[in-house]
């Protein structure tokens, strides 16, 4: 380029200062990179302005970002637990997965979902260390309109009542403890055993868990059970069921509870009913349906 | 805390959800911290809403961080360049360094400076590889009201004719080559001689300079040299002198150019100025002063 083509870009100032980054964009990057690009940095610029941070604050924000960076691994996904913490994880599920009023909401993926798992029958006891409250979960899988979905494969996953995923104990849990696939029925219907699930925290030893504990919060997850339920020709539903009672319903650290999410769990002291499903009485009994959007 | 006293929080949804997420900053954590995080999480969300990412697109997201946080080591700061490309480096600095219009305006410090230097005799030549085209830089140090400061003392650094600082270079360049350290005289002059600088990349073999690549951006800084004005009572000077005919004047890659840095280099051919300076005609001439704020 000579000097009479060469394009003449604006020179940085404070008043202009995205316009200025903005103005450098090449003419052919592509328009979604662009949109991108260019949102990215006007908010970060209008968050600059008006936090005016000193120049020890932005370098304490530099070095949280690299620590952040370093802490990530092959099994550790520190820039995960952030987003989950500031609420954007949830805020990215949501606008994905705008549904109308009467189906079943999505949540929060979380890491410890495990692909793969071979079929179980209907009934079975997903709890293989024993430990916890016992639990029966009865559902069913239905559209918009009410109708059964049979055939529909329900994965369904939580922690045991240590506050711990079956992966991050390998050696301590047994092999694929607190995890099952099942399909429904004709009338739509899955069921099994399991253990009430109880609140545990977030990996907290890393800058995440420091940056929770200068803001006042805690590291907590609000008591859930995780599930997937997939159907031919329906959107996929990834979400939970929380316990209604859990001291840290209304403060989940990753803000993936939502008000139709919270089950209805019964407390049981009915013996014949305890030994029918194999359990000592009490126990506890949630019944909640899941209703699945068509694909567009 | 029991039911009665605890507090309730808002559940998260995508309308309101950086309220939700700043409702559960602390009752005791510091004024300036709360300020900080729910600026940051309140322009983060306009981000989102506005962007409306795919959950691959916030992968990417997330994966681009981490690559950024994997890239930074010791002599390495990806997330300054980040800063930097971005235009946030030179907003920061603005926000901290409003002067009145008269006064030398900042620019970036960029991660090549060296502490410590011994203090050179004014006319001492900094280039020691004997690359590049001479140049000799005179200056004065003065107050607002064009009063000369003594005893000021000035680093000046810069990259050799190769587009290397001699960090860059160890073993390569003769140390400490194109830096040097000078004191102002009673009238508050300074000189020395040196080289014209020429324009150089950033490192851009890391996921910073791909993303400038994707952004149809080059990685290149306008040709300049480096100082920091320091005197007692009065605001540190950290700025450049630009080289006027760089191809990069108008698109520094870091934003650090301003008009009023844009130096006026002369082209001197003058056999007998150019020997008395122990250079060879043609050479090149800048005259440029520094105007420093008093602290407040």
């Amino acid at each position: 380029m000579n000097a009479s083509t060469k394009q003449s870009f604006p020179l940085f100032d404070e008043a202009h200062s995205a316009e200025a980054v903005n103005a450098r964009i090449g003419p052919n990057v592509d328009p979604r990179t662009r949109e991108i690009a260019s949102a990215v940095v006007r908010h970060l610029h209008a968050a600059v302005k008006e936090i005016e941070p000193t120049h020890e604050e932005w370098l304490a924000a530099i070095n949280f970002l690299t620590n952040t960076g370093h802490m990530c691994s092959d099994w550790r996904q520190e820039f995960i637990l952030l987003s989950d913490v500031l609420g954007v994880s949830m805020l990215v599920d949501a606008i994905n997965h705008r549904r109308p009023t009467q189906a079943t909401e999505n949540t929060i993926l979380g890491p410890f979902f495990v692909d793969g798992l071979s079929i179980s029958d209907n009934g079975t006891n997903i709890c293989r260390d024993g430990k916890g409250e016992p639990l029966v979960v009865h559902s069913r899988v239905v559209d918009i309109k009410g109708a059964p979905i049979s055939g529909a494969t329900i994965d369904v996953w939580q922690t045991n009542d240590d506050g711990f995923y079956d992966v991050q104990q390998q050696g301590i849990q047994p092999e694929g403890n607190l995890r099952g696939k099942f399909t429904s029925d004709a009338d739509g219907r899955f069921w099994f055993r399991s253990v009430k699930p109880r609140f545990y925290p977030i990996p907290d030893d890393g800058p995440v868990g420091k940056m929770l504990g200068k803001l006042g919060r805690h590291p907590n997850r609000a008591a859930h059970i995780h599930f997937i339920i997939e159907a031919p020709g329906f959107e996929t539903v990834i979400t939970h069921i929380f316990a209604p009672d859990c001291p840290y319903l209304q403060e989940d650290t990753v803000f993936g509870v939502k008000e139709s999410l919270i089950g209805r769990f019964e407390h049981v002291e009915d013996a014949d009913a305890a030994e029918k499903l194999g359990f000592t009485s009490p126990f506890w009994s949630v019944e909640q349906d899941f209703v699945l959007k068509p694909l567009a």
